[in-house]
Protein backbone atom coordinates (compact mmCIF):
# COMPACT_ATOMS: atom_id res chain seq x y z
CA UNK A 1 0.00 0.00 0.00
CA UNK A 2 1.29 3.49 -0.81
CA UNK A 3 2.73 5.28 2.69
CA UNK A 4 0.17 8.07 2.05
CA UNK A 5 -2.85 9.17 -0.07
CA UNK A 6 -4.43 12.29 -0.63
CA UNK A 7 -7.61 10.94 -1.75
CA UNK A 8 -9.06 7.21 -1.36
CA UNK A 9 -9.58 4.32 -4.24
CA UNK A 10 -10.04 1.07 -4.43
CA UNK A 11 -7.96 -1.40 -5.78
CA UNK A 12 -9.90 -1.26 -9.15
CA UNK A 13 -9.15 2.14 -9.41
CA UNK A 14 -5.67 1.33 -8.68
CA UNK A 15 -4.81 -1.41 -10.96
CA UNK A 16 -7.33 1.06 -13.91
CA UNK A 17 -5.31 4.35 -13.40
CA UNK A 18 -1.93 4.23 -12.35
CA UNK A 19 -1.28 7.83 -10.33
CA UNK A 20 1.28 10.13 -12.17
CA UNK A 21 4.38 11.85 -10.86
CA UNK A 22 3.84 11.04 -6.90
CA UNK A 23 5.63 7.71 -6.29
CA UNK A 24 3.83 7.47 -2.63
CA UNK A 25 6.22 4.15 -1.52
CA UNK A 26 8.73 4.24 0.53
CA UNK A 27 11.16 2.02 -0.74
CA UNK A 28 10.56 -1.35 1.70
CA UNK A 29 6.75 -1.43 0.63
CA UNK A 30 7.50 -0.65 -3.09
CA UNK A 31 10.27 -4.35 -2.99
CA UNK A 32 7.58 -6.08 -0.94
CA UNK A 33 4.95 -5.33 -3.83
CA UNK A 34 7.12 -6.00 -6.78
CA UNK A 35 8.14 -9.77 -5.27
CA UNK A 36 4.94 -10.31 -4.93
CA UNK A 37 3.74 -9.74 -8.37
CA UNK A 38 6.93 -11.41 -9.58
CA UNK A 39 6.28 -14.63 -7.35
CA UNK A 40 2.70 -14.27 -8.85
CA UNK A 41 3.03 -14.32 -12.20
CA UNK A 42 7.06 -15.31 -12.64
CA UNK A 43 9.84 -13.13 -12.90
CA UNK A 44 9.90 -13.29 -16.60
CA UNK A 45 6.66 -12.47 -17.50
CA UNK A 46 6.48 -9.54 -15.10
CA UNK A 47 6.59 -6.16 -17.22
CA UNK A 48 7.73 -2.61 -15.64
CA UNK A 49 4.21 -2.11 -17.14
CA UNK A 50 2.91 -4.45 -14.50
CA UNK A 51 4.15 -3.27 -11.67
CA UNK A 52 2.96 -0.06 -12.47
CA UNK A 53 -0.56 -1.43 -12.34
CA UNK A 54 -0.36 -3.37 -9.74
CA UNK A 55 1.69 -0.44 -7.66
CA UNK A 56 -0.85 1.75 -8.70
CA UNK A 57 2.06 4.65 -9.85
CA UNK A 58 3.38 5.36 -12.98
CA UNK A 59 6.62 3.48 -14.45
CA UNK A 60 8.87 7.11 -14.12
CA UNK A 61 7.58 7.07 -10.45
CA UNK A 62 9.18 3.66 -10.42
CA UNK A 63 11.82 4.63 -11.83
CA UNK A 64 12.68 7.23 -8.95
CA UNK A 65 12.96 4.20 -6.96
CA UNK A 66 15.38 1.60 -9.34
CA UNK A 67 17.10 1.48 -12.58
CA UNK A 68 15.40 -1.19 -13.89
CA UNK A 69 13.37 -4.64 -12.89
CA UNK A 70 16.32 -6.01 -12.49
CA UNK A 71 18.05 -4.42 -10.02
CA UNK A 72 14.77 -5.14 -7.65
CA UNK A 73 14.88 -8.53 -8.76
CA UNK A 74 18.45 -8.20 -7.23
CA UNK A 75 17.62 -6.51 -3.79
CA UNK A 76 15.08 -9.01 -3.26
CA UNK A 77 17.15 -11.74 -3.99
CA UNK A 78 19.80 -9.74 -1.13
CA UNK A 79 17.47 -9.92 1.49
CA UNK A 80 16.92 -13.68 1.03
CA UNK A 81 20.66 -14.70 0.43
CA UNK A 82 21.85 -11.95 3.43
CA UNK A 83 19.29 -13.74 5.91
CA UNK A 84 20.54 -17.12 5.11
CA UNK A 85 24.37 -16.49 4.67
CA UNK A 86 24.23 -15.42 8.58
CA UNK A 87 22.42 -18.43 9.62
CA UNK A 88 25.37 -20.59 8.50
CA UNK A 89 28.08 -17.90 9.37
CA UNK A 90 27.15 -18.12 13.27
CA UNK A 91 26.51 -21.52 13.24
CA UNK A 92 29.73 -22.38 11.43
CA UNK A 93 32.06 -19.71 13.98
CA UNK A 94 30.68 -22.12 16.91
CA UNK A 95 33.14 -25.24 17.83
CA UNK A 96 29.85 -28.09 18.06
CA UNK A 97 30.07 -31.04 16.33
CA UNK A 98 28.55 -31.97 12.56
CA UNK A 99 25.56 -32.83 13.53
CA UNK A 100 24.50 -30.16 15.74
CA UNK A 101 25.49 -27.65 13.15
CA UNK A 102 23.36 -29.30 10.53
CA UNK A 103 20.49 -29.67 13.38
CA UNK A 104 21.11 -25.65 13.82
CA UNK A 105 21.51 -24.67 10.26
CA UNK A 106 18.48 -26.54 9.53
CA UNK A 107 16.57 -24.55 12.25
CA UNK A 108 17.95 -21.37 11.35
CA UNK A 109 17.31 -21.87 7.81
CA UNK A 110 12.95 -22.91 8.59
CA UNK A 111 13.15 -19.27 10.79
CA UNK A 112 14.33 -17.26 7.35
CA UNK A 113 12.07 -18.80 5.31
CA UNK A 114 9.07 -18.74 7.42
CA UNK A 115 10.01 -14.60 8.07
CA UNK A 116 11.44 -13.54 4.67
CA UNK A 117 9.26 -16.18 2.51
CA UNK A 118 8.11 -13.85 -0.13
CA UNK A 119 12.19 -12.80 -0.78
CA UNK A 120 13.18 -17.14 -0.70
CA UNK A 121 9.92 -18.02 -2.46
CA UNK A 122 11.51 -15.69 -5.83
CA UNK A 123 15.29 -17.24 -5.07
CA UNK A 124 13.82 -21.01 -5.12
CA UNK A 125 12.34 -20.37 -8.46
CA UNK A 126 15.03 -18.42 -10.06
CA UNK A 127 15.93 -20.40 -13.67
CA UNK A 128 19.05 -18.49 -14.01
CA UNK A 129 18.24 -17.04 -17.27
CA UNK A 130 20.14 -13.93 -16.36
CA UNK A 131 24.07 -12.56 -14.72
CA UNK A 132 22.04 -11.45 -11.45
CA UNK A 133 19.90 -15.10 -10.98
CA UNK A 134 23.18 -16.88 -11.86
CA UNK A 135 25.35 -14.88 -9.36
CA UNK A 136 22.09 -15.95 -6.82
CA UNK A 137 22.29 -19.41 -7.66
CA UNK A 138 26.21 -19.61 -7.52
CA UNK A 139 25.41 -18.45 -3.40
CA UNK A 140 22.86 -20.95 -2.99
CA UNK A 141 25.49 -23.51 -4.17
CA UNK A 142 27.89 -22.17 -2.22
CA UNK A 143 25.20 -22.89 0.96
CA UNK A 144 24.09 -26.13 -0.26
CA UNK A 145 27.94 -27.38 -0.36
CA UNK A 146 28.06 -26.73 3.19
CA UNK A 147 25.62 -28.37 4.12
CA UNK A 148 26.92 -31.63 1.79
CA UNK A 149 30.44 -31.23 3.63
CA UNK A 150 29.17 -31.27 6.82
CA UNK A 151 27.36 -34.09 6.33
CA UNK A 152 30.14 -35.73 4.82
CA UNK A 153 32.03 -34.76 8.07
CA UNK A 154 29.16 -36.50 10.55
CA UNK A 155 29.20 -39.65 8.18
CA UNK A 156 33.25 -39.75 8.59
CA UNK A 157 32.80 -39.31 12.50
CA UNK A 158 30.39 -42.02 12.45
CA UNK A 159 27.67 -39.68 13.67
CA UNK A 160 25.76 -40.42 10.74
CA UNK A 161 24.43 -43.45 9.17
CA UNK A 162 26.38 -44.31 6.11
CA UNK A 163 24.11 -46.60 4.35
CA UNK A 164 22.30 -43.84 2.78
CA UNK A 165 23.42 -41.27 0.01
CA UNK A 166 25.84 -38.73 1.11
CA UNK A 167 24.85 -37.24 -2.30
CA UNK A 168 21.18 -36.93 -2.40
CA UNK A 169 20.87 -36.82 1.80
CA UNK A 170 22.07 -32.94 1.67
CA UNK A 171 19.52 -32.06 -1.17
CA UNK A 172 17.21 -33.82 0.17
CA UNK A 173 16.96 -32.02 3.99
CA UNK A 174 17.15 -28.82 2.26
CA UNK A 175 14.29 -29.48 -0.27
CA UNK A 176 12.56 -30.54 2.72
CA UNK A 177 13.01 -27.07 4.39
CA UNK A 178 12.59 -25.15 0.98
CA UNK A 179 9.29 -26.66 0.29
CA UNK A 180 7.53 -24.56 3.49
CA UNK A 181 7.37 -21.64 1.06
CA UNK A 182 4.89 -23.93 -1.13
CA UNK A 183 3.03 -24.69 1.51
CA UNK A 184 3.41 -23.07 5.10
CA UNK A 185 0.46 -20.69 6.21
CA UNK A 186 1.66 -18.90 9.84
CA UNK A 187 -1.07 -19.57 11.90
CA UNK A 188 -2.57 -22.32 9.96
CA UNK A 189 0.31 -24.72 10.16
CA UNK A 190 1.48 -24.64 13.35
CA UNK A 191 3.79 -22.45 14.89
CA UNK A 192 7.46 -21.63 13.28
CA UNK A 193 9.28 -23.58 16.59
CA UNK A 194 6.65 -26.59 15.60
CA UNK A 195 7.67 -26.39 12.32
CA UNK A 196 11.17 -26.14 12.86
CA UNK A 197 11.17 -29.09 15.81
CA UNK A 198 9.85 -31.62 13.56
CA UNK A 199 12.17 -31.09 10.70
CA UNK A 200 15.03 -31.46 12.96
CA UNK A 201 13.39 -34.27 14.01
CA UNK A 202 12.35 -35.95 10.85
CA UNK A 203 15.70 -35.53 9.56
CA UNK A 204 17.91 -37.01 12.51
CA UNK A 205 15.69 -39.17 14.35
CA UNK A 206 12.84 -40.32 11.78
CA UNK A 207 9.27 -40.33 12.69
CA UNK A 208 8.85 -43.97 13.33
CA UNK A 209 7.77 -44.61 17.03
CA UNK B 1 14.05 -33.50 -32.47
CA UNK B 2 11.65 -33.82 -35.63
CA UNK B 3 11.26 -37.16 -36.30
CA UNK B 4 11.65 -37.27 -40.18
CA UNK B 5 14.37 -34.59 -41.92
CA UNK B 6 14.74 -34.53 -45.51
CA UNK B 7 17.59 -32.19 -45.31
CA UNK B 8 20.23 -31.50 -42.86
CA UNK B 9 20.11 -28.51 -40.14
CA UNK B 10 21.65 -27.33 -37.20
CA UNK B 11 19.83 -25.99 -33.99
CA UNK B 12 20.30 -22.98 -34.75
CA UNK B 13 18.87 -22.93 -38.09
CA UNK B 14 15.73 -24.41 -37.12
CA UNK B 15 15.34 -21.29 -34.53
CA UNK B 16 15.94 -19.10 -36.91
CA UNK B 17 13.73 -20.36 -39.98
CA UNK B 18 10.55 -22.17 -38.81
CA UNK B 19 9.61 -24.76 -41.26
CA UNK B 20 6.17 -24.55 -43.18
CA UNK B 21 3.57 -27.06 -43.47
CA UNK B 22 4.89 -29.80 -43.15
CA UNK B 23 4.61 -31.03 -38.97
CA UNK B 24 7.79 -33.43 -39.11
CA UNK B 25 6.89 -34.38 -35.28
CA UNK B 26 4.86 -37.23 -33.74
CA UNK B 27 3.05 -36.09 -30.82
CA UNK B 28 5.16 -37.64 -28.13
CA UNK B 29 8.00 -35.56 -29.11
CA UNK B 30 6.19 -32.38 -29.77
CA UNK B 31 4.92 -32.77 -25.78
CA UNK B 32 8.26 -33.33 -24.76
CA UNK B 33 10.32 -30.29 -26.68
CA UNK B 34 6.90 -27.97 -25.13
CA UNK B 35 7.20 -28.97 -21.82
CA UNK B 36 11.04 -28.45 -21.66
CA UNK B 37 10.29 -24.69 -23.18
CA UNK B 38 7.96 -24.26 -20.29
CA UNK B 39 9.80 -25.44 -17.82
CA UNK B 40 13.15 -23.33 -19.17
CA UNK B 41 11.01 -19.81 -19.46
CA UNK B 42 7.43 -20.45 -17.35
CA UNK B 43 4.39 -21.76 -19.18
CA UNK B 44 2.83 -17.88 -18.68
CA UNK B 45 6.04 -16.92 -20.16
CA UNK B 46 5.68 -19.22 -22.91
CA UNK B 47 3.60 -17.99 -26.10
CA UNK B 48 3.21 -20.20 -29.51
CA UNK B 49 5.43 -18.07 -31.50
CA UNK B 50 8.09 -19.54 -28.64
CA UNK B 51 7.30 -23.08 -29.22
CA UNK B 52 7.21 -22.79 -32.56
CA UNK B 53 10.94 -21.58 -32.75
CA UNK B 54 11.88 -24.42 -30.75
CA UNK B 55 10.01 -26.94 -32.65
CA UNK B 56 11.60 -25.22 -35.70
CA UNK B 57 8.38 -25.23 -37.15
CA UNK B 58 5.33 -22.94 -38.16
CA UNK B 59 2.76 -22.27 -35.97
CA UNK B 60 -0.08 -23.80 -38.49
CA UNK B 61 1.61 -26.80 -38.17
CA UNK B 62 1.41 -26.72 -34.49
CA UNK B 63 -2.34 -26.24 -34.71
CA UNK B 64 -2.06 -29.46 -36.92
CA UNK B 65 -1.82 -31.37 -33.21
CA UNK B 66 -2.88 -29.32 -30.71
CA UNK B 67 -5.44 -26.99 -30.67
CA UNK B 68 -3.59 -24.60 -28.07
CA UNK B 69 -0.68 -23.68 -25.43
CA UNK B 70 -3.56 -24.61 -22.82
CA UNK B 71 -4.01 -28.38 -24.72
CA UNK B 72 -0.42 -29.26 -24.78
CA UNK B 73 -0.28 -28.31 -20.89
CA UNK B 74 -3.62 -30.57 -19.72
CA UNK B 75 -2.06 -33.09 -21.84
CA UNK B 76 1.32 -33.01 -20.30
CA UNK B 77 -0.48 -32.14 -16.24
CA UNK B 78 -2.14 -35.40 -17.03
CA UNK B 79 0.79 -37.37 -17.83
CA UNK B 80 2.22 -36.09 -14.78
CA UNK B 81 -0.90 -36.69 -12.46
CA UNK B 82 -1.59 -40.03 -14.13
CA UNK B 83 1.06 -41.35 -12.78
CA UNK B 84 1.22 -39.90 -9.79
CA UNK B 85 -2.41 -41.00 -9.14
CA UNK B 86 -1.47 -44.88 -9.90
CA UNK B 87 1.13 -45.28 -7.36
CA UNK B 88 -1.15 -44.02 -4.89
CA UNK B 89 -4.08 -46.55 -5.92
CA UNK B 90 -1.98 -49.68 -5.80
CA UNK B 91 -0.48 -48.85 -2.87
CA UNK B 92 -4.21 -48.13 -1.41
CA UNK B 93 -5.76 -51.43 -2.61
CA UNK B 94 -3.03 -53.39 -0.64
CA UNK B 95 -4.06 -54.52 2.58
CA UNK B 96 -0.67 -53.17 4.67
CA UNK B 97 -0.56 -50.70 7.82
CA UNK B 98 -0.42 -46.58 7.47
CA UNK B 99 3.54 -46.80 7.37
CA UNK B 100 3.82 -49.25 5.22
CA UNK B 101 1.72 -47.74 2.74
CA UNK B 102 3.37 -44.50 3.44
CA UNK B 103 6.67 -46.09 2.49
CA UNK B 104 5.98 -47.57 -1.02
CA UNK B 105 4.11 -43.86 -1.34
CA UNK B 106 7.30 -42.27 -0.96
CA UNK B 107 9.31 -44.85 -2.97
CA UNK B 108 6.96 -45.15 -5.56
CA UNK B 109 6.66 -41.10 -5.94
CA UNK B 110 10.52 -40.36 -6.37
CA UNK B 111 10.61 -43.42 -8.98
CA UNK B 112 7.57 -41.33 -11.02
CA UNK B 113 9.60 -37.96 -10.69
CA UNK B 114 12.44 -39.42 -11.98
CA UNK B 115 10.77 -41.48 -14.93
CA UNK B 116 8.83 -37.86 -15.82
CA UNK B 117 10.84 -35.45 -14.67
CA UNK B 118 10.02 -32.93 -16.76
CA UNK B 119 6.08 -33.58 -16.67
CA UNK B 120 6.11 -33.51 -12.68
CA UNK B 121 8.43 -30.13 -12.85
CA UNK B 122 5.80 -28.64 -14.98
CA UNK B 123 2.87 -29.59 -12.06
CA UNK B 124 5.18 -28.73 -9.63
CA UNK B 125 5.78 -25.16 -10.98
CA UNK B 126 2.14 -24.26 -11.28
CA UNK B 127 0.59 -21.19 -9.78
CA UNK B 128 -3.23 -21.78 -10.89
CA UNK B 129 -3.24 -19.13 -12.91
CA UNK B 130 -6.34 -20.87 -15.20
CA UNK B 131 -8.63 -23.92 -15.12
CA UNK B 132 -6.65 -26.12 -16.38
CA UNK B 133 -3.82 -25.38 -13.70
CA UNK B 134 -6.24 -25.00 -10.81
CA UNK B 135 -7.89 -28.77 -11.52
CA UNK B 136 -4.33 -29.94 -11.91
CA UNK B 137 -3.31 -28.50 -8.55
CA UNK B 138 -7.05 -30.14 -6.98
CA UNK B 139 -5.81 -33.37 -7.93
CA UNK B 140 -2.84 -33.17 -6.26
CA UNK B 141 -4.11 -32.06 -3.10
CA UNK B 142 -6.16 -35.09 -2.89
CA UNK B 143 -2.93 -37.39 -2.97
CA UNK B 144 -1.51 -34.55 -0.49
CA UNK B 145 -4.95 -35.41 1.68
CA UNK B 146 -4.16 -38.87 1.02
CA UNK B 147 -0.82 -38.97 3.09
CA UNK B 148 -1.81 -36.63 5.83
CA UNK B 149 -4.71 -39.39 6.29
CA UNK B 150 -2.12 -42.01 6.15
CA UNK B 151 0.31 -39.91 8.80
CA UNK B 152 -2.68 -39.47 11.26
CA UNK B 153 -3.50 -43.25 11.09
CA UNK B 154 0.13 -44.25 11.50
CA UNK B 155 0.02 -41.93 14.49
CA UNK B 156 -3.18 -43.12 16.03
CA UNK B 157 -1.87 -46.88 16.13
CA UNK B 158 1.42 -45.58 17.28
CA UNK B 159 3.02 -46.29 14.74
CA UNK B 160 4.88 -42.80 14.04
CA UNK B 161 5.70 -40.30 16.46
CA UNK B 162 3.01 -38.13 17.91
CA UNK B 163 5.34 -35.28 19.49
CA UNK B 164 5.71 -33.99 15.63
CA UNK B 165 3.22 -31.82 13.87
CA UNK B 166 0.68 -34.29 11.95
CA UNK B 167 0.00 -31.43 10.13
CA UNK B 168 3.84 -29.84 8.78
CA UNK B 169 4.63 -33.69 8.30
CA UNK B 170 3.35 -34.89 5.39
CA UNK B 171 3.76 -31.36 3.89
CA UNK B 172 7.89 -31.77 4.44
CA UNK B 173 7.97 -35.53 3.42
CA UNK B 174 6.25 -34.56 0.03
CA UNK B 175 7.90 -31.26 -0.20
CA UNK B 176 11.31 -33.36 -0.01
CA UNK B 177 10.53 -35.49 -2.48
CA UNK B 178 9.63 -33.31 -4.72
CA UNK B 179 12.91 -31.32 -4.41
CA UNK B 180 13.68 -34.18 -6.31
CA UNK B 181 12.87 -32.44 -9.87
CA UNK B 182 15.50 -29.47 -8.82
CA UNK B 183 18.02 -31.19 -8.08
CA UNK B 184 18.47 -35.02 -9.34
CA UNK B 185 20.59 -36.08 -12.15
CA UNK B 186 20.39 -39.83 -13.20
CA UNK B 187 24.13 -40.70 -13.36
CA UNK B 188 25.37 -38.25 -11.21
CA UNK B 189 23.61 -38.32 -8.03
CA UNK B 190 23.36 -41.97 -7.62
CA UNK B 191 20.62 -45.04 -9.03
CA UNK B 192 17.12 -44.11 -8.20
CA UNK B 193 16.99 -47.27 -6.42
CA UNK B 194 19.38 -45.38 -3.65
CA UNK B 195 17.50 -42.39 -3.96
CA UNK B 196 14.37 -43.76 -3.06
CA UNK B 197 16.14 -45.83 -0.04
CA UNK B 198 16.92 -43.06 1.39
CA UNK B 199 14.17 -40.74 1.05
CA UNK B 200 12.49 -43.48 2.94
CA UNK B 201 15.06 -44.24 5.74
CA UNK B 202 15.44 -40.67 6.56
CA UNK B 203 11.68 -39.69 7.05
CA UNK B 204 11.17 -43.07 9.32
CA UNK B 205 14.04 -43.95 10.57
CA UNK B 206 16.20 -40.72 11.21
CA UNK B 207 19.96 -39.87 9.88
CA UNK B 208 21.34 -40.45 13.04
CA UNK B 209 23.84 -43.30 13.80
Amino acid sequence: MPTERTTTATADDAVAAPRRGRPGYDRETLLSVCVDVFNRYGYDATSMGMLSKHLGISKSAIYHHVQSKEEILEQALDRALDALEAVFAEVLASGSGPVNKLERILDGTVRVLVDQMPYVTLLLRLRGNSEVEEAALQRRRTLTRTVEDLVRQAQEQGELRTDISGKSAPRLMLGMVNSIVDWYQPGRSGTVDQLAATVVTMVFAGLRA
